[in-house]
């Protein structure tokens, strides 16, 4: 049981760019420090911007920066659109090869056990999340998240 | 956002067992039901056996059969013990190269609602499950069935 490796560093990215709202963070900068492929982190803030969550920014400084404020991202309804697929099992896909689809209640109970899965996500902010982050953001982020935030 | 495919065989193969519980089927013969590989199920039956839903038998009609009354078996505990990782990120994970672990509220968060997904399954039994599928099980399960519960 797993999310896609794409939500992972999605979730992951916004939390870096959460920490410091008004910094703008290059893409090379942040696979570094979160130790990932820029292309694979590329195409997540591409579907973060599409969220109009994070922007991108031009320039020779350019890079991403946060768009909405972290207090108004829910985490369950965040992680339940950058997941490819919400098909928990092959029962869920049109293309199943399964003999029990149809009337079948095992899809049933999975798809309410996803609902309770996102509802307990969505007590929480992307701003909940980085709140307890913060010491180790700062840590990470190096010596301007540290001026922004200790001025 | 997946199960493996290691539980979702392992569940499929519990249903067509349970809903006829004093039958042996075959490995070879649910493999066909379900569409999946024999290797791939045999894995799965052997976990089952080894959690004590099912039990195998020997012989030339040799098979597996249900062990545990189906009623017993809540399905949330199930897939708990059937997934082969519950990491749902890599931060879960002891050897995790995300800088963002420690105090990250973000694997608190996933666990909880991980937590709330195994909670609302186990609100279903195996047989819950079964009963609602029955008619088509049946259809699909062959004459046996039918003439068993048709007795």
């Amino acid at each position: 049981m797993r999310l896609s490796r794409f939500s992972d560093i999605g979730l992951r990215a916004l939390l870096l760019l959460a920490v410091d709202p008004e910094r703008i963070l290059a893409t090379a900068e942040m696979a570094m420090r979160l130790r990932v492929s820029r292309d694979h982190l590329g195409k997540s803030l591409q579907a973060l911007q599409a969220l109009g969550i994070v922007r991108s920014t031009r320039g020779r400084s350019g890079g991403f920066v946060m768009q909405s404020p972290a207090s108004s991202v829910k985490v369950g309804s965040l992680v339940r659109q950058l997941e490819p697929s919400l098909a928990l099992a092959e029962c869920f896909e049109s293309e199943s090869a399964c003999p029990l689809t149809g009337d079948c209640r095992l899809a049933g109970a999975l798809s309410e056990a996803q609902d309770s899965f996102f509802r307990t996500l969505d007590q929480y902010t992307v701003q909940d999340l980085v709140a307890a982050n913060y010491q180790q953001l700062v840590e990470i982020g190096g010596d301007r998240a540290v001026a922004h935030h200790g001025s």
